[in-house]
């Protein structure tokens, strides 16, 4: 039996995807049963890593998801449009999806998996959050019986890079971003990765497969690490604390509560030990405990392998000849749930604040919180800069309070900006809690 | 649609089964459709955790696999005998099985895969390695496109335990054995975990799973953890290594390399942060490269959350009405593939040597070792000892070896022994390369 494969796109992952297919040699047999179609691409004269006959490329896209001899699309060009058109058509005419696309999920996977299930087909897409490790299939088959609590992801490798090598070096933001960028790390527009929107796609995901919920992208709070300081770091490592840009959902009563922000963790977290280019999602279920999935995040090699194991799991569907969709597989139904406004989200946060350097500065930020019932762990005065020409010198003072609620710790943080021995808060970031 | 169970066995993880049977809130809709039919248990009189009708009960194994209203039955009674009767009469009645017996699927996989997949019925085992961890299916599925490299685990709980707290007090072997024992951490008879023959089990399990290897349990090379003292622990963390019973299965041409013993890992290793009972099986594949699966690898919760996972995912393809098996889940077709024998291998090794204090033992020493082609990349010496009555002083003294086969060591060692100026040789151990 053969199944017929039709590509879109032929960057790094595809070609990762063809090398896969072209090579056999003690991978599963069924990959031998498996045989590239067409592969749509935009231009038929730029040079490919991989063997393939002229009459397979083509630059008609529409051709490939029409082709009545495929039996199963990868999409692998990226982008919303017209990846989101081409693949409803190939859905229409009854193939199976496999696809990569994080941003085209996180903002129309509702109506494409609406489709597939309407038409019977698959639409799968183990790729598109943590690109090589299992995730998605562990949470919808291994873990299937778990009641989901919560969802801690590192899921971005660039800013996982910038923030491991800003700890290990003591370098600024900038420069470090600078280096990634020379390295292959950073996109020459870094924006959807340190801004944090790839992040906050992926973990939209992950929550609406877990917690079977239809989320509105636009609503997952989201900021990045451009904010992050070498004397942030350098500051919560006194405190045992490492930083990094964490993807966060979790039940809140009858809300989700879903969030992308740099956060403080303790250094022996699981998390913690998640370096450079690395991913890792930290699954909370009961009765299971805490599973945590790491590995290589992205890149041409662990992204085909997701994308390839998407692919052959269907083609072992259709070699068993099955009538209907598996519900382990079929595209998730989608009940609305409400997102928990940030305001009542419940953290702990480290501060930083630059102040006026007099006696009765601890006073002042002590009453300023205490007014708006936001506990203090920690208040420690750091460094003295010399002032500026009309003042005096001024204290760097680090804080970091007890699990309080968002709305009462922007209003201590409002009244504190009121008082005039405050000079600056430049940082403020939450932390997970022990 | 329902769904029966049959359930052998209500210890502690038959009893996290109906625990999850019996709360569907906020889990998977199937879960409503399963219904527990019978449980057979050793005892009627025995006070159960978990409400089941009288009728339920039943003390007469036989009948629970020959009812035949029953469509999966699950086998948590552990044992050889007579799990593996029962399994096998289970099968030959048409019933799917899911099992976390991994004693029996080590000795008997072969039998009862072949058993399941002529009869067209699923066996699935997620359970029997590390516990609620999804390491076999994603292993089967996702990762399903690698050519698989390499497995490195740490798959026993009670050693990791041990080990962790024997580094974190500094205390002996068996004060620390005393202490698992009396927290339920360890057997009252530990064999089984501290000599390594259950950490066996589960990496004979999954190397015939990830190079479809017909494996001879026997076979497989075996060390525990007994011989690991305080003394060595300490020393290696001077060279930043930790010890960990790894459990290894990997390539060696056309053969496989497989064996359980204490190694010596880097602090900064992915596998040198699992801590206490927790267990990690770290996957090595081409393309994905190195993914990591954590998490609780025993207790009643993670493991029925595994079981589970296998019976959802059995009724999930049930109810798409499937007429084959996938290929996927079918039951592996195994190769007869040899094992490497273990004086084949290639490793780095640690020794602690108790010799003479004299002028030229690191002489006698460096002359042995590079007699037999062992290139050493580390000598020190750590401590005097006053001699016994008869003899002067004792130093201890400490090596490390470059990557070298094991049958140069051990004739290296071999010959060490017989020189005058060595008294003894408490300790050696392999060590992961960086």
């Amino acid at each position: 039996m053969t199944y017929k494969l039709g590509l879109l796109g032929l960057g790094t992952v595809g070609t990762g995807v063809v090398e896969i297919c072209q090579d056999p040699y003690q991978r599963l047999g069924l990959l031998s049963e498996l045989q590239i179609q067409r592969v749509g691409v935009r231009s038929l004269r730029k040079p490919r890593g991989v063997p393939l006959s002229a009459e397979v490329l083509t630059t008609d896209l529409e051709a490939v998801v029409r082709d009545p001899e495929i039996d199963i699309v990868i999409e692998v060009m990226g982008g919303v449009e017209p990846a989101r058109s081409l693949i409803l058509t190939a859905i229409a005419e009854g193939k199976h999806v496999v696809t990569a696309n994080k941003a085209l999920i996180a903002r129309h996977g509702e109506e494409l998996f609406a489709a597939a299930h309407k038409q019977g087909v698959y639409l799968l897409l183990e790729a598109a959050v943590g690109g090589g490790i299992p995730i998605i299939q562990p949470l919808r088959q291994c873990l299937v019986a778990n009641r989901i609590q919560g969802i801690l992801g590192i899921v971005n490798g660039t800013t996982n890079f910038i923030l491991s090598r800003m700890s290990e070096e003591q370098a600024s933001f900038a420069a470090t971003l600078a280096v990634a960028q020379q390295q292959g790390y950073a996109e020459a527009d870094p924006s959807a990765d340190i801004d944090g929107h790839d992040a906050a796609d992926k973990i939209a995901i992950l929550a609406s497969l877990a917690f079977g919920a239809r989320i509105d992208r636009e609503q997952v709070s989201c900021e990045g690490i451009r904010g992050v300081t070498a004397t942030d770091i350098r500051y919560a490592q006194d405190w045992g604390l490492v930083i990094k840009l964490l993807a966060v959902a979790q039940r809140q009563g009858e809300a989700l509560d879903i969030r992308v922000h740099p956060t403080l963790i303790p250094d022996h977290h699981p998390l913690a030990g998640v370096h450079d280019v690395n991913n890792a999602v930290l699954i909370l279920g009961d009765p299971v405990g805490e599973v945590m999935l790491s590995g290589p995040g992205a890149g041409r090699g662990p992204t085909a392998s997701a994308v390839m194991g998407d692919v052959l799991m269907i083609a072992a569907h259709l070699k068993s000849e099955k009538t209907r969709l598996n519900p382990l597989l079929d595209s998730p139904l989608m009940e609305p749930l409400p997102l928990l406004p940030l305001k009542q989200v419940k953290a702990r946060y480290y501060l930083r604040v630059i102040a006026v350097d007099r006696p009765g500065v601890i006073g002042v930020i002590g009453t300023c919180f205490g007014e708006h019932q936001v506990s203090l762990e920690c208040i420690v005065q750091k460094t003295l800069y010399p002032g500026a020409e009309d003042g005096g010198d001024q204290a760097e003072i680090v804080i970091l309070t007890h699990t309080v609620c968002e709305k009462d710790l922007q209003s201590a943080v409002a009244s504190l900006r009121q008082q005039p021995v405050i000079v600056h808060i430049p940082s403020l970031f939450r932390v997970l809690p022990d």
